[in-house]
């Protein structure tokens, strides 16, 4: 599951995106304010066809954390391609979000009715595609070909990361290296692109997309962590879904690989046969997991990867405020889960 | 339903495809050659995340009738970049038709398993997710912005051709304009962007987009509109599906526009009560859509359209060999349902 905790309206929030807003200061205002305009702008600009489920998703609002991240990498660039470039990682984003909403037949997603429970498989499955294609559109008009391929690159990563989570499903065997693989692929490729994009288009140039890519990915492989330690430990009140929904649809996440090691009895359990369980079996195989130490494990493990990413700042030349604006972004990713 | 006819592997052929490749000369065949060789690293390129039944979709073949728009539209154009754009309007192809298999739930393609019979829906949504975004990774590489933007237009075309598709579905009320103006958005898009590119990054150049654009988007409508005539007339050892597939669906098309308005009481026939009526009560219903004079009018539309197709032709200044060739390929759309 991507981004388990913004499916709903009662998500923990970012922290700290006020913090964040007042570092980035009035020039990250207003490109965020930009590129609200012009997603309300793609939302309303195919008429009826693209309709009003796919507007209420794209209005719906989200943290807006990549385009924030394309901001605030490009350092004291404004340009519109810049707005585009962060217009067009949300609407992949939320494209990606539109198709799991199909796989998961999920009824809400951020409060709101999800694209898949009004408009059926067919509606939203093109609606995807359609958010898909006008994310390229967006970016096309920047003539940046390096922009482009950063953003196929990443969009390509999210689907090979969906099908090996499919493909390592209720897998006994998917060890450490193969779930962070899967999580780059999934969730730390578009966070890289979002930084890539900002250096790419904006002051720091493309001699500081490397470094610059490492701390997205690595703050994004972090945000995943904490999403699925969220998903074995989170009170429903605060997930919006029944705890566990990672073990009942067979993936396996880092939690549950570092408990089958403590504790090897949690190997031998079959995820295939959750599905018939009942809720409080669920729930205890989630609190086996926790006694194993296997969750904090896996917070410090996504602590380790935020303090990385922070180091990886250290190689750019970057003003103190852009800094400060990046290093508030690294620690909102692990508040918000605090 | 897209390009029903090449859903099986007993589909009509594109007959006159020798003829093409006679008019195209040596270079229309090596052009193909690379593109097929460009399509098989992409479907191997992904190693195990794409998989073996994406692998098998891209490998079956289908008969490769945008590429060869795309070439024979380049003129003497031989570069990579127009093989890049080849293979990438077959990608975004090929991405719809893995969508659709989802959507339609079927099991075979081209006589092969669909990505969705062998891998699910998770799979098979996020494989054409992938070829999407390959797509335009192919097409980012040749560094030409104008070939980008002609391909997101045409994905977020057929996007919203499947969101009117859907919308539309059961309405007693589509009318002419409407059909066609979906036809447009589903089929003639792609095959209009597949012309376009080819004057793009050929030897006609941006100044001869226009005119062979507008002889793709024509043969693109007819092909579309035979291809609906087919569905209601089609003999299911032809089709490779039952006759009335689209009526069944809810998809209103030309032979029931024109039908309803030529037999009131055919416009009386309640669409949603089809799926549990007896084969016989489809086959009757197709057979009064017949008895009307629909599908000899829907076929006279699309002879029409070829027409002007090659009119459109007369705009531009092409070798006598270049012009030959698109008019058999006109032709072959036609002769394709004959």
């Amino acid at each position: 599951m991507n981004d388990t905790a913004s499916a709903t309206g009662s998500a923990p929030s970012l922290a700290g995106l006020a913090g964040i807003l007042e570092a980035g200061g009035p020039g990250l205002a207003a490109l965020l304010l930009r590129a609200e305009k012009r997603l309300a702008e793609v939302a309303g600009g195919h008429g009826e066809t693209l309709g009003a489920p796919a507007a209420r998703t794209l209005n719906a609002g989200g943290k807006r954390l990549r385009p924030a991240l394309v901001f605030l990498c490009a350092g004291s660039g404004r340009s519109e391609a810049l707005v585009s470039a962060g217009v067009a990682v949300e609407l992949v984003h939320m494209a990606t979000l539109v198709h799991d909403d199909v796989l998961d037949r999920a009824a809400l997603r951020r409060g709101q009715p999800t694209v898949f429970s009004t408009g059926g498989r067919t509606a939203a499955t093109a609606t995807g595609d359609l958010l898909f294609s006008r994310a390229f559109a967006e970016l096309a008009g920047t003539g940046n070909e390096e922009a482009v391929a950063v953003l196929s690159q990443a969009s390509s990563a999210l689907a090979r990361g969906e099908l090996m989570q499919r493909g390592d499903a209720f897998s006994a065997s998917v060890g450490l290296e193969r779930y962070l693989e899967r999580c780059r692929l999934k969730t730390g490729h578009l966070f890289e692109a979002a930084c890539r994009l900002g250096a790419i288009l904006g002051t720091p140039g493309s001699g500081a997309a490397a470094a610059l890519g490492s701390f997205g990915s690595r703050i994004g492989l972090a945000f995943q962590i904490l999403d699925d330690v969220l998903d074995v430990s989170g009170p429903a009140e605060r997930t919006g879904k029944r705890p566990g929904a990672d073990l009942l649809d067979g993936t396996v996440t880092m939690p549950l690989i570092l408990a089958r090691q403590a504790d090897p009895a949690l190997a031998e359990v079959d995820l295939r046969a959750l599905p018939g369980a009942e809720a409080g079996e669920v729930a205890a195989l989630c609190e086996r997991i926790a006694a194993t130490g296997a969750l904090a494990a896996s917070r410090r493990r996504a602590l380790e990867e935020v303090a990385r990413a922070k180091e990886a700042l250290g190689q750019v030349n970057l003003g103190a405020e852009q800094r400060e604006a990046l290093e508030l972004v690294a620690d909102g990713v692990v508040e918000r889960y605090a």
